[in-house]
């Protein structure tokens, strides 16, 4: 690649089932946020089937095109998988077995107690001159070949490993050769919708060269992904990233829940670890989905006791010790059964908070009086209980989601702006 | 368009935001389920953004490949669109203004009470020959143009415009001319690798015109999603898959769970169903994972009871009844703690089987003995117990994701091939 203002780059996804119905080529999108970061846009992306001449053709074109070319895909062990021997084929390379390759790959598989079926063999055939990238989580190794003043890069299609490929192989070859500098940063906010952030920043919205904000919106979180290009140097575009990040952090206060990538569990495990705090959760319409999002973040054993999945009534009643009147009375979607349910999972622990979930995920149960959506989350604590009432769009999963997120972030501001646990006299928000 | 019995179709998606991280080109997969169930199957698709040089040389490239070719957005009234254009330079086409056309747009304003804005003409300039597609949600009308035996048929970019123009203004047109039917079918696989899979039936991969198969594979999970196209019927397309999806039964047999679409947990799901039974869940690393796969089938409630997120010892000891010199002496991942946890969850629900999982999902808290990736599920029921243990690759999320796969699956296979439950001495898989 010759490192000009802007070379041009492709991605060619390979794979039949990118061209059916049914999945999406998503990995050039976290690769394209990555290339963004140092400078370099997509100008071309192809996807094309598992049918090798298709294939040639299309890397032929690319190579008249552009300066960069990323391969995804088909370099697996089965006979549909037709990368490496199709880029061999077009420019009449040689491909030879490495010895190294195959050793890693027979240890790959030792590791796990299985001998290397006789098929794998093929991913440890390389063209020759190529530079091998390191595959930690695969068997198939990523190969970078330059050929006539042009970058080819072939890499595994699973995201599992193309993603920390390209993390720990690709971009520090590509950083050495790169111009301009480019600094992004994600805001991620919860407890408002996409339009209600629009309206506290519209008249934020950058209009200089350089500087650019796209918002993105997913069931119960808005992100401002915030993009700065300098010509100049890494702190250039880092302060003018600072001045927008802090413009928008000012209107938007403690809805920001992170600036630095963090997920919400992840913010909420940070700060229970803070305050030496431990939690237990009682999930009634999110089935296990609070408890394994918090169980996400690697070392969440220092804070996450246990939970219950108290999916039906007898285990709210047996497991939590919520009234039966209580359900018979108020049902068990319902603000009383939400407090029972947080003050009896943090009682049963002994952990220092008790988060609960109950509502109506659909699409069957619910009632004028209960609609579909209908959810309570309460947070228990030695002082108190609160509780809050949410009605949330979307389908079964959607809910599920919704309701997760919003027992997360409830924590969150907890912990975040009530040093003190709050007053039961408090009540609902 | 030569209707061959397999014409090749192109997408091309036009538009700069496709090729950012923050956008994905959803329209070609509502294209292509539509065209697919007609006979005819996407064999390319290109990502191209609004620069007018590249969309020239993108639609000779595919007009050298393809015989339907299907362009995208760029026909709105702003200086960024240029698909309009560009197709008419490319292939010397004179451009007029199309009275009847230009009337609609007028029309369009003027039902909103608004006069048109001076650049709206644009979109009522027509390559010479075209076919007007009509717009009915938006100003900017389709065309189908027939140049040198190709058709290409220039689309809007908006879902909510070019949908519905896809519907009632091209579907028709190619079902008047359609060879072929095409059917579709997935067989999903739990319980083998990929290279396991692939060892089981590699020499009945279909090589007759017309059959194809693809494999995929997610963790825990193997996919093959075959293809059929008959000329004549689409009853003949059914009974070649037919006959090719019986072939991979017979090798694959009950490691194959579902045929027609189904998750994993809706197999379970059904199979608890169909035998009137409940069931209660136990976890320890998947920290509510298995749960939530289970109640995100809609109507779980009827066989779902309840679960527990034992991660703590004492969550395990102290609601599960784990003896606590089984945790000092075998350790929490061991399967004597996985048999415990899914026997006392069966005890305390009252369900008909308890299944458990407890492993170690790492990145730490793995040993020389007791490695990152080391899984115990148990299955309980009344006439026993039955424990399996796996060492899975990959991170946290990976081995969480395996854990789950494994523990459900465990169930599926007792469900289906022992209608009575296991006898304890069955022991160890």
């Amino acid at each position: 690649m010759t490192m000009t203002a802007s070379p041009r780059v492709e991605i060619i996804a390979v794979g039949s089932e990118l061209l059916t119905p049914n999945y999406q080529d998503t990995n050039s999108l976290e690769l394209t946020r990555r290339l963004n970061s140092i400078g370099l846009t997509v100008s071309f992306k192809s996807i094309v089937g598992d049918e090798s001449k298709t294939l040639a053709r299309c890397l032929l074109d690319a190579s008249a095109r552009a300066d960069l070319i990323f391969i995804m895909g088909g370099l697996g062990p089965t006979r549909d998988d037709n990368t490496r021997e199709t880029l061999a084929e077009v420019f009449h390379l040689d491909l030879e077995v490495r010895e190294d390759v195959l050793k890693d790959i027979r240890l790959r598989f030792q590791r796990r107690g299985v001998r290397m079926p006789e098929v794998n063999l093929r991913q440890a055939r390389v063209p020759k001159g190529a530079d091998v990238l390191t595959n930690r989580h695969g068997t198939a190794p990523g190969l970078w070949l330059n050929l006539e003043g042009r970058d080819f890069i072939l890499l595994p299609g699973p995201p599992r490993e193309i993603i920390p490929m390209f993390e720990s192989e690709v971009m520090p070859r590509l950083r050495r050769r790169r111009r301009g500098f480019q600094r992004r940063r994600v805001l991620k906010i919860a407890g408002l919708t996409e339009s209600g952030v629009e309206d506290k920043i519209k008249d934020l919205y950058p209009n200089e060269p350089g500087l650019s904000l796209t918002i993105l919106a997913s069931p119960g979180q808005i992100e401002l992904h915030l993009t700065s290009l300098s010509p100049d140097s890494a702190e250039a575009a880092e302060s003018r990233l600072d001045r927008l990040s802090g413009q928008f952090e000012a209107r938007l206060g403690e809805h920001i829940f992170s600036c630095l990538g963090e997920e919400l569990e992840e913010t909420v495990g940070r700060l229970l670890r803070r305050r030496e705090a431990t939690l237990a959760v009682a999930e009634s319409c999110t089935g296990g989905l609070l408890g394994h999002r918090i169980t996400d973040v690697p070392g969440s054993s220092a804070y996450f006791l246990e939970g219950v999945q108290a999916y039906s009534n007898s285990a709210k009643i047996s497991r939590l010790n919520v009234p039966t009147e209580i359900i018979e009375t108020r049902g068990a979607v319902s603000p009383e059964t939400a407090e029972y349910m947080a003050r009896g999972v943090m009682d049963i622990s002994g952990a220092d908070f008790g988060l609960s979930i109950t509502g109506i995920a659909g699409p069957d149960g619910g009632s004028p009086e209960k609609p579909v959506g209908l959810v309570y989350t309460a947070l228990a604590c030695w002082k108190g209980t609160r509780v809050e009432e949410n009605r949330f769009p979307g389908g079964r999963k959607i809910v599920k989601r919704r309701a997760s997120q919003q027992a997360l972030d409830m924590l969150r501001r907890h912990l975040l702006h009530r040093p003190d646990p709050p007053d039961a006299s408090a009540g609902k928000k």
